[in-house]
């Protein structure tokens, strides 16, 4: 037998309908913050991701060789590829771009729940404009497609690398790869921050001789939580490692005018250890995590940062986005309404269109086909009994595919010129003209 | 520098407006026909295609092995994988099951205009329920679809594939491969037939020792154009030759539901020797040409076929489905604008909706937010101009991202509570209120 391969997932009937019902939600957001849709082939060039992220990434990525022996890969993410696209077909276009984009990614990994092989993103880009409001619009953004999925208790961090590696550097880890060292040692404590490994970091520091009380200093840095009222103290401590204060303006300066411009999450926390592990962050970053997931529970993240030098337009850099899983937020929405108690798990508002199936019974059914059609040309969502059956089971076909109403025309209905109307809802049934429009009356 | 794979395509902005505008137009005819959306992974077992198609498909394909040596393949259509997830997870939903799929398929071909290595198709399939009021409900959708669309002189050709089959067996050609022979008689006969190669098919009815007068007879029947009303001559026609009738009445059933079901396309063929060209039709075919796109103009194309033995499930045959080019349509529409001097090429009704530039103008941005998140809760598309530049210029980039209206907020109109209103269409110019409701009323 034909099995799908392994780690993708085939969306039937209902999980299709909650998915494009969000996908919607999310393109009607970004829509109304200025964010335009572009789209991307399935896939790549090899050599894009690797020069984003590196030769490590071979590993997780479905590669191939075409026919004339050019090394592709499906994409394993999209930031990538947007670049390249603005690089080669939007260099001319006015700046800053706000492109959107959603589709499937690929990930060649061990398959558990919230990771697929085959795993859906959608994100958006900022791309030609920088600084303290231009990350509070995409941090704007990306609260208000939470806020409005549905979802509760989800928290936002909010961190920025540069005040890291400001400080970092001042304890004097070096930004360069060292002889015998595998990548930058910032590039290393970085990643351990982000892990909260605070046992590897005090190695690190002790192995380069840093001084004593760094690591203390930077776990006070990792505890503080809240709005922007933290940002006092963390102040206060930058101020005792004589690190650079700019940054931390523009973080403030950003927060003000997040506030000013979305909803307030159900929890924030400015968090000046969010590293996000990926090196060409720079700025501002942010995660939002839904406790519900565990280890999987991240469902967004993103920053500003510096891409677009690699295509030769050093001067767009740097560029503010985030990337939103698709996959975990549907998971997150039914695990809340698992516990919550909750029915519905469509993201935002459920539709409530009348539905109606329209039954021919021992009667020619191209008697009742220019009703149908007429029904349809309003944009009446209508089903039509194509089986001959007892008219039990065309209801219970009728109930099956969510019909709201059942409409039957039997042979005597027929010669009277009306059909027997019933509310699968609520049961009543009333006999109605065969006419579109008195027939639409009584759905609505 | 990185560049597409060859045989791809990015779209920016404007051409992605028009392909979701599309996508949502082909999504609301489908839904109101009772067709629900159903997605498979971009990829599926090799052995899926060649199963369905034989193994002469795998040169066209993107196949490759995953890491664990499974041999897969990019999708090159979506009939089968649907096919599959039906079997796979639908065996116990009611029948009939009516889905309707959109996305990428790949074909590793040259490359040419209208011939893209990855393509886009939307299509439907109907399984489980089978006849001429069920063919009848894939031909409207299709019409509905076509129609609705904004192409103008399609032409729709209609035919039945087992009247041809029943034909050819009567003249003495074989249904099965005979020795020394690649594939059965009928085959040849209906490529050479769907090709219009009759020099080839009088060589193979030599060959074959066909009586006659059989080439010609063919001809007479090719040549017949015309709705219902050639269904007479055929009938002539076939009489001569001795073929039962029973198909060609339920061709005749068939397309007068379709006439009460559908708005009758600009131009109706039946063509009793349209062939497909592919072995699993068994019924009532069908394709749709735009003339403007020569060799490359089937636009659409469908049928009733066999295909769900293949999974165990005989019971489910014949289904009935169509697929639908949605780049050649697009292509269509382009090259028919073109023709008849239309600026619209946005498939379906063009919206109309305002969208409102804001710009800042030597005053704090967090000033006008809280306006700009009013007015985005409302459900209105506001751009924020992130820039500080000169006037003209943000007038320039408000312009060039399609904005209907710019809101210039100085300093003095800061301190008087007013913005100054431009409605880019007219030029007018007004001072209004900073209040949500004030600037919506203007735009409206």
């Amino acid at each position: 037998m034909f099995t799908r391969p392994r780690g993708t997932r085939d969306f039937g009937t209902a999980e299709m309908a909650r998915r494009l019902a969000f996908e919607n939600l999310l393109e009607a957001r970004a829509s109304r913050h200025g964010f335009k849709r572009v789209q991307t082939p399935i896939f790549e060039s090899l050599d894009l991701f690797t020069a984003k992220s590196g030769p490590g990434v071979v590993g997780q990525l479905y590669a191939f060789e075409d026919k004339g022996g050019r090394k592709l890969t499906l994409r394993p993410e999209l930031t990538a590829p947007i670049m390249r696209a603005v690089a080669q077909e939007m260099r001319q276009e006015p700046k800053p771009l706000k492109l959107s984009y959603f589709g499937q990614c690929f990930r060649y990994e061990e398959f558990k729940t919230g990771r697929y092989r085959e795993f859906f993103q959608y994100g958006v880009e900022l791309i030609g404009a920088t600084g303290p409001l231009a990350d509070a619009e995409i941090v704007a953004l990306a609260v208000d497609m939470l806020a409005s999925s549905g979802l509760v208790d989800w928290e936002l961090k909010i961190g920025n690398v540069g005040i890291l590696r400001d400080l970092l550097t001042g304890l004097g880890l070096s930004g360069e790869t060292n002889k015998g060292e595998n990548e930058p040692q910032i590039a290393t404590a970085m990643r351990l921050l982000d892990k909260g490994d605070w046992q590897g970091l005090t190695e690190l520091f002790a192995n380069i001789g840093v001084k004593d009380g760094a690591v203390d200093g930077l776990k006070e840095l990792a505890g503080l939580a809240g709005g922007v009222e933290t940002l006092a103290t963390a102040r206060e401590i930058l101020t005792r490692f004589e690190v650079e204060l700019s940054s931390l303006d523009e973080l403030e300066e950003m927060l003000n005018s997040l506030s000013l411009l979305a909803v307030a999450p159900p929890s924030l926390s400015v968090n000046l250890c969010v590293a996000r592990g990926l090196d060409y962050y720079t700025g501002m970053v942010f995660e939002c995590h839904v406790p519900e997931l565990g280890g999987e529970g991240q469902v967004l993240g993103g920053g500003s940062y510096r891409l677009m030098h690699l295509f030769g337009l050093d001067e767009l850099d740097p560029c503010c986005g985030f990337g939103l899983g698709f996959d975990r937020v549907l998971l997150a929405l039914e695990a809340q309404a698992e516990r919550l108690g909750r029915d519905e798990v469509v993201p935002g508002e459920a539709s409530e269109e009348p539905v109606l199936a329209v039954v021919p019974f021992k009667i020619d059914a191209n008697e009742v086909l220019p009703l149908v059609k007429e029904l349809r040309d309003s944009d009446m969502k209508v089903e039509l009994e194509l089986r001959s059956r007892k008219l039990g089971r065309s209801f219970g076909w009728a109930e099956s595919i969510g019909a709201t109403h059942v409409m039957v025309v039997g042979p005597n209905d027929l010669q009277a010129g009306v059909g027997a109307l019933k509310n699968l809802q609520t049961g009543n049934q009333v006999e109605v003209p065969l006419d579109a429009e008195q027939i639409k009356a009584h759905l609505a």
